[in-house]
This record gives C-alpha cells, structure tokens and sequence, in this order.
C-alpha cells in the first residue's frame, strides 16, 4: 500500500438551501461508506436521495433554514479523487497505487470544500456510520469550526468485531479473480466478490430480531425458485439476493477496498494518545448521539462511549438510544424514529 | 437438488468405555458440522479428541461408567457416506447426486448404529450446535429410546439470521470456481471458498465481546504481515487466518454444503405441525439444555424455547444459561463453566 499525497484530488459536493448573509446556516454531511453525494432530491437533480426523509423543505434539516452541504468521500466512486481516477503522473487509473486512505482524509478534504465556498465557521457537522467518524474526525482536527456535532450509529475507533467483518468482506472481493489484483477492467469488474461482500454487509447493517419479524421461516414461492440446489430457498435469502443485486455495478471494487479499510484504522485516540483526549480535542459546543440497540456493527455501547467521551469535555450532550429493530441501518429505515430527533435538535437552533 | 434414498450407506463411528450387563450405559453423542466421531483418544487413536476434557476416566461423560459412542454424521466425510463416497449404482462420487440431506437423516443413521450394537435402550442421546438438533430429533423420532437428553448451544429450528450467514457460507464456496459445480478433484478443492466461510463462521461461533477481551486494536507483528495491501494488519486477523488454515482441506466441500443446509431445514415443529407438539413428542424424561448468552448463532433464548417447550411435557428439564465469552464455541472452550453442569448431570445419574 502506497503513503503519500494526492496531487489536487477533486471533491464532489451537493448543495440545498442558500448560504445566509452571515454564513452561519452551513450543514456539513459526510456518509458512510457507500452512498455518494446525493443525499436529497433537487432540481438538478430530482432522483431521491440517500437521505430523503431528512433533508428538504420542512424536513427535520429544513433547507428554508439551513445551507447543507453533503461530500462524495475521498477515495469514493462518484466525483470524488479514488482508486479509478486518473492519476496525473501516469494517465492511467490509480487503482492500488492510490496512497493509504484514512477517515481523517476524508474529513480534510470536506473541510477544503468549505473552505472553497467562503464558509468559516458550521452550524454543525453530521455523519451517520463511516460519515459519524468522519464528523469525529472533523470535529478533532478543526475544533470549533462547527459548533454542533452530530454522530449517529457510529465508533470512536473499530472494534475488532467491526474489523473482522470487514477484512472477510475484503478477502472475499479480492479472491474473485475478476478483482485482479485491482486492475480489473469496467466491464469486467468483480461482480461475485462485490455480491458477496455486501450479503454479508446486509448482515451486519440489519439485525437477527428484525428478520425473525420479516422472514421467519417463509420459503420464497415456487416461481422464484434458481434451479441451482444450494442457492435460494427462504425468503431472507432472497433478500439478501435482491440488496445485492442492487448494489453490484454501482460502487467501484477498490474504492470498497479502501473505505473499509479506512473505518478499520480510525481511532479518535490517536489524536493526543487517549480516547479521553481525543474527545476532549474536538471543538463542538453542543452534540446529538445517536444509537441503536440491535446495531451490530457498530454496538450501542460505542454511542455510548462517544456521548460519555463528550460530556467530559463539558459540552451539551443528547443522547439517545433507540430500540429499532433494523439494527446499523435504522438512521436509513426507522425515520419514526429518528424523525422527531433531528427535528428537536434542528429546531432548537434555528429558534435561537 | 435430489430427494431420494441412499442405497446402504456405511456409518462411522466410535466407542470408549464398556457396554454393562444391562446394556442402559450406554450414550449416543451427536457431533456439530465439522467434527469426525473421534470425541476423545483411544488405545486405537491416541490423538486428542473434538470433545477431550468432556469423555474419559474421571471426566463429566466419565468412560468407567459409560459406554459412550459418537456418530459421524451422514453427509459427512470422515468415513460416513457422503457426497465424496462413491455411488454403487455409478460407480462414481454422488457429488450433487446426494439426495437431500435432513438432521432427522442424520439421527435416523446414527439409532442405526445403536441397533447394530444391540443396545435397546440409551442412557443419554447428547449433542451441541447442529449435534442438539440431531438429539433433539432423535428424542422427537425414537422417543423413550433416550432415557435423558443433552441439549447444548442448538436450536428447536434454524432462525433466518442463522440460516443467512449459513447460505453466504454456501454462496462463498459455490463462488469459488474451483468448487466446479461440485465436481472439483480431490486435489483441486475449493480452497479459497472453503477458508472464506471458515472466517465468517469463526465470526458467528465467537462473540464480539471475546474479540474485545483477546484482540482490542492489537496490530500484528512486522514479520508475520504479508506483503499485500488489504490482507492482514490486527490481531484478529491474523487469528481468522490461522483458523481458517488449520480448516481447509481437512473437510469435503459439498459435505459442508449439504450439512450446511439439513441444519436450515430443520424444524421440530414439522413433527405435529406446531413447535409445541413437537416438543410434546420428545421422549426423554430428563433434559439438560445449555446455552450461552454471547452466542450470535444459537441465540440463548432459543435455548430457553428449547427448556421451556420441554419442561411443557412435564419433563425433568435443568436449565442454564451461561455468560462465558466464547459464544457459540464455549461447549468447546469455556470448559471451567461446562465441566461442573456436565459432571453434575452425569453424576446424579451413577448414583442412582
């Protein structure tokens, strides 16, 4: 793995909402590590977003009231400098030259996109799973330059749980011999190690009780049946079958490979020595954490230890643990939730 | 995939200790996925057994008082019929011509053996994992042929969380192009599939909070990483790796494939129509259930369905839950919590 520099990486962004004459109304959303930039409909673009419920017109992020910015993560495959880029030097893709991709990367290079549009100071930082890192990172390494955090199904460093998710997940992409050593070509890409991978995502993302509710034992219907004897046989399997279908061809391999193992090496403590001074570092005067309690990929216990490591530092902590039954990707799926929450604390501000 | 019926099929199996004149000290011990009959050394193999510090003089299942006989199950390929046995019909391996494979196969083999030997009425049929599903469907096919029950870290029937990370283990050797749609060469296994669903079984057999306890964020060695970007950095890495090492090539593909999915089949309510019928069918008079509350794949609460569902037929029915770290392994590694609930259960029964 290469460590190095980037030569001006290019960062893609989406806006809503209008920067206010006092430039104090800017969101800052970094994501976890699939989605790209799009998190809410517009009319340059009216697809629906990542983040659909949340951002919008009378949405809990109020776009009458707030300037929100969303960032395509460095290393990622949608605008943003990554793996399939092409690097300057040699005219040809980085793939794995592309240097050791770390969250606090990520974090800079979102911060150069605020730079870039005159803001100086954010009403808040947000992110939800690798995007709730990446807050933590922005927020330790330009305290104070936005007064409000909010980190949502998140770590202050991987657990080797988390880890060992993730390192199968890799293994299983780069034993596809489509994967090549990571120089596949965009019509050959490693379709049956990226399928896998994100079975076993969907894994980690739900939880078991969420699909004893859905599923149960149900067999899929006799029409849906492959003639192959080993593949499908209960609905829960064909779940898993139809999320990954969506996502093969959408999300390039080595940008995959680099996200991941970008969460693995995040740890807040390396920012002074200790967790305690790492959170003590980070500049937000005010933080909403949020987790959940069937979240196996990143435990509630991990929430709990951020918004703990927060309060120390004497700031305003809300802390909220939540019973949802769908587990790391409840922020995606449990807006009755997760709703009323955001608006709290979203209202709360524009109403000072 | 094929329903139909083997012709003769050759069970394995093993024995310590010596049938008594009455011919009731006799135990029939079921095995997990993976383990051959050899449960403990002999004079005949010295070498250490899957379950040592359980079977022999002066342990919980003591072979002074005990005849004690472990099964391989049908399907399996350490000397039971199985995919990789030759077909007479062919003269070929069954490969993918095995017919389907069910846990009540399994037990119905394995009562064979029992009859062979004489024995007309068992002390203790005993199992953990998928062994506990085959215990408990020898007690639901042969009820009172079993005088106790040994139920350990199993499962009433397969919940879809379990049968997901069962049918991405299959996916993930199937994927592997060497697998060849079953019809691989004994020395061209499926190697890379075979050790990717071994390190996402060591996944589910553990648990998060062990990893925690054992691994934290150590990282490896210098000498021991290997010189590839995305292999191994932390401990628990290099730990899934040795476990997967140690795993490939010592069981037959489709074997795993065909246990794999009897254990998503199974379901004691198919016997009555209810889970409760089920139970009420279940011959033993006395019952142990274990289980263990870090395991992510046997739930402990489907332990408790299993205790209480028996307890229901006014069985004598002892009932623990354990906090051992190890999850769903602890029967294999948490002896000091074992040994005591073993030796108890077993040594009421001497006395009497």
């Amino acid at each position: 793995m290469v460590h190095g520099n980037l030569q001006a990486p290019e960062i893609a962004y989406e806006t809503w909402g209008t920067l206010n004459a006092q430039k104090d109304n800017a969101i800052l959303i970094f994501t976890g590590l699939s989605p790209s930039a799009h998190a809410a409909s517009s009319q340059a673009d009216p697809s629906s977003g990542w983040w659909e419920p949340v951002i919008g017109y009378d949405k809990p992020i109020d776009t009458e009231h707030y300037f929100v910015i969303c960032i395509n993560s460095l290393g990622s495959c949608f605008g943003s400098t990554g793996p399939s880029s092409i690097d300057p030097e040699t005219g040809k893709p980085y793939r794995l030259t592309f240097p050791v991709l770390t969250v606090e990367d990520i974090a800079i290079a979102g911060q150069r996109v605020v730079s870039a549009l005159g803001i100086e100071r954010l009403h808040t930082v947000v992110g939800a799973s690798m995007g709730g890192m990446t807050s933590l990172a922005h927020s330790v390494l330009f305290p104070g330059l936005a007064r409000n955090l909010v980190c949502i199904s998140s770590a202050a460093r991987s657990l080797p749980f988390a880890i060992a998710i993730r390192s199968v997940q890799r293994e299983i992409i780069r034993s596809d011999p489509a994967w090549a050593n990571g120089n596949y070509d965009a019509e050959r890409e490693p379709f049956v190690g990226m399928r896998l991978a994100r079975k076993l995502g969907m894994l980690s993302y739900r939880s078991p009780e969420e699909f004893i509710t859905r599923f149960g034992r149900e067999r899929i219907s006799e029409e849906k049946k492959l003639h192959d004897p080993f593949t499908m046989d209960f609905e829960v399997e064909s779940y898993l079958e139809a999320h990954a279908s969506k996502f093969v061809g959408t999300f390039d391999a080595n940008s995959y490979l680099y996200l991941s193992r970008a969460m693995d090496l995040f740890d807040l403590a390396d920012h002074g020595g200790s967790l305690k001074e790492g959170f003590r570092r980070c500049g937000a005067e005010r933080a909403l954490i949020i987790g959940v309690e069937t979240d196996i990929l990143f435990p509630v216990y991990q929430q709990k230890e951020i918004a703990d490591g927060l309060t120390d530092g004497c700031r305003d902590v809300i802390w909220h643990s939540l019973d949802s039954l769908q587990g790391h990707d409840a922020f995606l799926a449990d807006m009755d939730q997760f709703r009323p929450i955001l608006c709290d604390f979203f209202r709360y501000e524009t109403d000072n």
